[in-house]
């Protein structure tokens, strides 16, 4: 409608919009939505992480895209929902908490938006939860290669009060994977120490 | 106390306060704030959310009431905790989220702080959990009849982060429960469609 | 490393990093940091509090110790784990909410960072959840003593939307130990009336 698209603030030009909304995930939503729009005709209008009690320590999501035909919305929405396997490939929970790896060898618009990632490069994130795993796994990464920290969000800064720590890394797609791949070895290893073997539900893509 | 007052920046011819606290829900117990500040002597002096863990996606809060006499307090706090039962009837639930809708013919002090309503004049709102189905809700609702988009509030921008998308609605009567009531039909259906079939614990009401 | 202690705004001398992460419980952990910045060679570097989904309506917590040696930062923080078990004891749940009291002679840098509490006086807090106990629980305590009431937090101001009311006492140690009393006595009571007898998983040592 008309007049929710402007109290949203959405561009008129948007006919049709696509929503990509979840109880559980972020990182895997916007990572998939990446993938949606460099193979669609759809452009991201917003990103939004709730704070959602079904993730435990971490956030729920609402994606909205935009596109001027009906078909090409649905079309950014299947394509996203398909990539979600994918992106939750690198989601490793126990009862202490969860970690999570994301990568692309080529950011696009929705890394762009959410994450300050520059487009067409290369891009990864880690989360550690509880936040002090975070803070070991951002440090670990950082060490382990050449790549530009672009931010961390944690419990009061950047995330919506989630039991976070984030890193943002991008540079030369090597040295980006080499970041995120140190990152997961730390922080299965501490998260197993809180708990049970962290398990990902999915098959690592990184 | 007075200096308990002061700091909460209440204003000192409050002598006595009512207060209104939930684990879960703020529209029911807003809704029913509405009432009681119509009915007696007491004024609205706070409104807030929490983001509790207790009702899945959405919010707890706590309210307080305002009154010059004891007698006056107690009765608000009586009269609102009364009609909650009703306030209730239009939340529907399932393991998927919930939706919540909210009518008032004749909107008060309360509805006016928490969302803006105008003072006298027919009021609604919409909750769909998780997000995206708050989005077709509002959407379904403003097409099916002329009312007033007072707001739409969002995990990022007028929730605590909670996972909801809500539509708050002003206009004649007849229109704004016609909103409502097709913000119902598409919210149960679309709920439905993520789980079982969304129930209510009360009698609904609009 | 030094990308990360820029990135987070750290101050280079502190070569050395202590990490302590909760997903539940804010209170315990600072007051239990405040003993370890006292009896060891550390400085707080941040307090961050997650709106956790463990600890029902409560926070999580990321702290942040600085020290030039990890000897020191490694102190820091095995004093404050130890202490814990101590600063958990006035925490008293039930399936409806839960109230907690916090006790200092002497309050030091982390509770001067975390609450404004003057250093080197008397310091308590007490927090009720949900909200509207905190409410009562505060103002029970400002009447029982004569205490300076440095801050109230609640859902929408101070806290990461808690649903806890949480008030803070500095002045003569008699007095803020009298006012902590009162609102464990006031919350015990209270929490009990909405559920099963509150009780704590420790040794009460207020």
């Amino acid at each position: 409608d008309p007049k929710l698209h402007e109290m949203l603030g959405y561009d008129p030009k948007y006919r049709s919009i696509g929503i990509l909304s979840s109880r559980t995930g972020a990182g895997p939503h916007i990572l998939a939505v990446d993938e949606a729009v460099k193979a669609t005709n759809t452009e991201v209008i917003s990103i939004e992480l709730a704070r959602d009690t079904k993730g435990g320590a971490g956030h729920g999501s609402l994606i909205i895209l935009g596109a001027e035909e009906v078909s090409d919305a649905r079309r950014g929405i299947e394509v996203a929902l398909k990539d979600l396997q994918r992106t939750f490939g690198d989601v490793y929970a126990n009862d202490a908490g969860h970690i999570e790896l994301q990568y692309t060898a080529r950011a696009s618009y929705a890394c762009n938006k959410a994450f300050g990632a520059p487009i067409g490069r290369a891009f990864g994130l880690c989360v550690g939860a509880p936040a002090g795993i975070g803070v070991e796994m951002v440090d670990a990464a950082v060490k382990s290669a050449d790549v530009d920290l672009l931010g961390i969000s944690s419990p009061a800064k950047g995330t919506s009060f989630s039991n976070e720590v984030i890193g943002f890394f991008s540079g030369d797609a090597g040295a980006v994977r080499q970041a995120v791949v140190t990152a997961r070895e730390i922080g299965v290893k501490l998260l197993g120490t809180l708990g049970s073997e962290p398990k990902t539900d999915g098959t690592p893509y990184i």
